[in-house]
């Protein structure tokens, strides 16, 4: 699948994107990162991607060198230069090079690096039949030491969570805080709805607020679901009538399998899943109409 | 300071050593590392820092795909190359370059990085004064979650730890774990001597075992000076008759301060360090009289 790479302005291809191995993001993971797509040639939810970039260099002591005019500009300069209407986008900001050291202390201005690739769109029989997740071993990484709330470039927790969950059979993983509590899957958030309550963990167990969690918040809201945002461990997830997952790139995803415990999908056996899918899907249509950035028009 | 980077098996200068914005390194922090020095063209141990790379690999899930003696003979190559004979060498190995994906399923080769500079050497004062060190509210890495044994491309924890030292006017960080118990520094293990005892944290508090740790652990066996792995608190560091640091490329370090807290140096008021102090020195002299991997007589 041919990359589209804009690295501090300039587009590149995937053969001379490079980037220092001085740079923080490099030696330290000293970076921060959002992922969203686009439809059409419009992206989906950017504003909203791009407060959480910024909250994200917030918690990790960054200030972002990049004005947000600026950085929407070449993320549509980007997506347009790669002529695709249906783009996976990924902006990454690093804390610049400098002399090898742990400390901020001497370092240049911080690189920009924007990937744009055709959207990965998964297949329709994995909403109709559901995924199959475990609830791995390892705990998410605790927030006082390192928030999943930032998106940044230490992502091992993550990547042997998935490891893990692979290792056994399942699609990804679904990761606990170190008391026991569900907090979030590798890379997406998890639901659970139980006698016609949708639970969704607290923010304070530790994780990432979605932007699709929160749009799945508003629409229980908006829609008269009862919500609860709560703590529950793994054999209360066992025990769910239906659970479900959220990420910007896979929406509302079905889960059919949790470790040994089975989970009903469609419309029958998870109908409170498929009606939030349904609200969810509307959402995302009527605002790829006309609200998102669109890079269709533009000419240099 | 002039950097000589070897890039999977090339030469390159400073401007011309970068990497794919798809290597895993950067991407998620994929990658492992080690640092060592060279005195005269000679290596400080670098079989245990070797080891050590090893088994931070593997704590990781990851297997090396360089055999030992190939990657000896390319730090040696890198150093010849730099023509430095005081030289500090970073090994850096990450996970490859592939797609972008969480999951490790569809990655190329892995990639390796080593970077030589001149040797920084400490200023002589720091050793005579000691260095002022504050125990910052962000906890350690919990090992469950991500094991400091590691020494991994995610090091945000430590960036922040060292960034709160040094906002408050600190020179390092050292951390407690979820349960305040001290853990390590950002970059360096920690020790205190209280009533002719030397104590330092137990690996199971979670800490990087650091090579020169292990050195003054063996030395203290060696001369018959009382040790302790234990479990202590800020408060109990506190009230400590001396402490002192040990890295690999600062060997032992007195600390004057912590917190509000202050220490003895030198050889009246801290003892015990001046003497673990000589006695690492001497070991490490002795070492590179004749034992560490030479580059002196190398030619192409």
């Amino acid at each position: 699948m041919s990359l589209t790479i804009n690295i501090n302005g300039v587009i590149c291809n995937e053969e001379n994107a490079k980037i220092s191995v001085l740079d923080r993001g490099f030696l330290y993971g000293d970076s921060v990162y959002e992922v969203t797509y686009s439809q059409d040639s419009r992206f989906l939810f950017l504003d909203e991607h791009l407060d959480r970039l910024w909250n994200s260099a917030s918690l990790l002591g960054m200030e972002i060198e990049y004005s947000r005019p600026k950085l929407i500009e070449e993320i549509l300069k980007t997506a347009r230069s790669s002529a695709l209407e249906q783009a996976y986008v990924r902006v990454v900001i690093t804390g610049g090079s400098g002399s090898i050291d742990l400390s901020r202390s001497s370092i240049g201005p911080q690189n920009l690096v924007i990937y744009v690739k055709e959207r990965p769109l998964y297949p329709l029989e994995m909403y109709e039949k559901g995924i199959n997740l475990k609830i791995v071993s390892r705990p998410r990484n605790d927030r006082r030491s390192l928030d999943p709330n930032a998106k940044s470039g230490n992502y091992l927790n993550n990547v042997l969570a998935i490891q893990e969950a692979r290792k056994h059979g399942a699609y990804d993983a679904i990761m606990a805080n170190i008391n026991g509590e569900i907090t979030e899957g590798s890379t997406f958030n998890i639901w659970m709805v139980k006698d016609g309550v949708v639970i969704t963990p607290h923010e304070n167990t530790g994780l990432l607020k979605g932007i699709t969690r929160q749009k799945v918040i508003e629409l229980c809201q908006a829609h008269a679901i009862e919500l609860e945002l709560g703590r529950f461990s793994a054999h209360d997830l066992y025990r769910a009538d239906e659970v479900f997952i959220t990420s910007s790139t896979k929406g509302i995803m079905p889960v059919s399998k949790v470790d040994g415990a089975s989970f009903g999908v469609g419309n029958h056996q998870a109908p409170i899943t498929q009606l939030l899918r349904q609200h969810y899907n509307q959402l995302v249509s009527q605002y790829l109409k006309s609200t998102g950035y669109s890079y269709a028009n533009f000419s240099d």
